[in-house]
């Protein structure tokens, strides 16, 4: 099974595309902006294809070309402004769902935010992030795409624990960026995880049990 | 039929106001942010709800109970940046679609931009704009309201000749206010233009003629 990531130079992306390298059951191929990430992806075995986000439908999907699966861990971050956030996490990510479609990549997982689908909790100083996020997520699950969204909490830079806690709606928590990387590699195949959307925090549940009690 | 106007306040807002004010099909109520907005109106006899498109759906839904048709003519404006593009032109917006929903207010019309259903012919300098435009659209054509989607051209603030170009895609070209105005006017009833979006510019056609033949 092919597997492209999209924002695979990303802190979540890296890792998941370490660990699908690794894995006997997956291809990967790392979507990445410029020569420089390809080159180092390159220097490590890994396939890439080179691409922009805010390019056209078309364009995306002549990179997205023979993949089965796609992961959406990219974003426009927190050094730029909200004109990338719409650009970016809102018509980036839809546009990339539309190439999917087209290059009959059926299988689709975003990375969201946790949330995202509750105006109420959204974190006040973010807020027009989550609306990208949000709207994102919403044409996803419009879509005909085989989708998992993932809704991580406050992603952290820790070493992961390999447990977790995932539900419909949790309250505020945190979660290793490793133990996201290893969910999004736990759900790619996993049925119970397919047309469904869920908030993920750490836990005390290992990865591989959680989702399969989805 | 009962109109609640949101962007009442605004260069089309005010002046679809006075034509629904002045006609005898229509009663309107007009939806504004502060008192000082408020005292305005109704210094002219005009209706008010307060509201605000930051605020919750349920709160939205107050104010659009016991209308019939809702015209969403209201935006950030371009002296606010693109956190209020996300805030209120997108997430506002689809807001009220769900008051609407809620409510009851079967008929909805959006005021949109032209083009905005076509990534490609989205003007560079505002782009981020369309993306918030575009999105809004989508997700009231996947709604279960009778919508029509009305995308001018650029707006001016010249006199209007009631006469415009309709179609589903039209090349750039600009709109008096007073006529788009007069076009929401004329569509809230029309059938002909029940779940339709078109572009709409300064044309030849007297506007009542050109609605009935979308």
């Amino acid at each position: 099974m092919k597997v492209l990531v999209v924002g695979a130079n990303g802190q979540i992306g890296k890792q998941l595309v370490k660990l699908l390298k690794e894995s006997d059951q997956y291809s990967v191929t790392a979507f990445v902006r410029t020569e420089q990430q390809a080159r180092e992806f390159e220097d490590f075995g890994v396939e890439t294809v080179l691409g922009n986000l805010e390019g056209t439908v078309v364009e995306l999907e002549k990179a997205l070309k023979g993949s089965d699966a796609v992961v959406f861990t990219a974003g426009s971050g927190g050094k730029t402004g909200y004109d990338k956030t719409l650009l970016i996490d809102l018509d980036g990510a839809v546009k990339v769902m539309e190439a999917a479609e087209n290059a009959g990549a059926q299988r689709f997982i975003m990375v969201s935010a946790l949330q995202a689908h509750n105006r109420q909790n959204w974190n006040e100083q973010i807020k027009p992030y989550y609306v990208a996020k949000h709207y994102a997520d919403r044409i996803l699950v419009q879509s005909k795409l085989t989708y998992t969204i993932i809704r991580p909490g406050g992603l952290l830079n820790e070493p992961g624990t390999a447990k977790v806690t995932i539900a419909e709606n949790l309250e505020r928590g945190s979660i290793p960026r490793e133990d996201v990387a290893k969910t999004i590699l736990a759900v790619i195949n996993e049925e119970s995880t397919f047309n469904k959307s869920f908030d993920l925090v750490s836990g005390e549940v290992p990865i591989i049990e959680a989702v399969k009690n989805i």
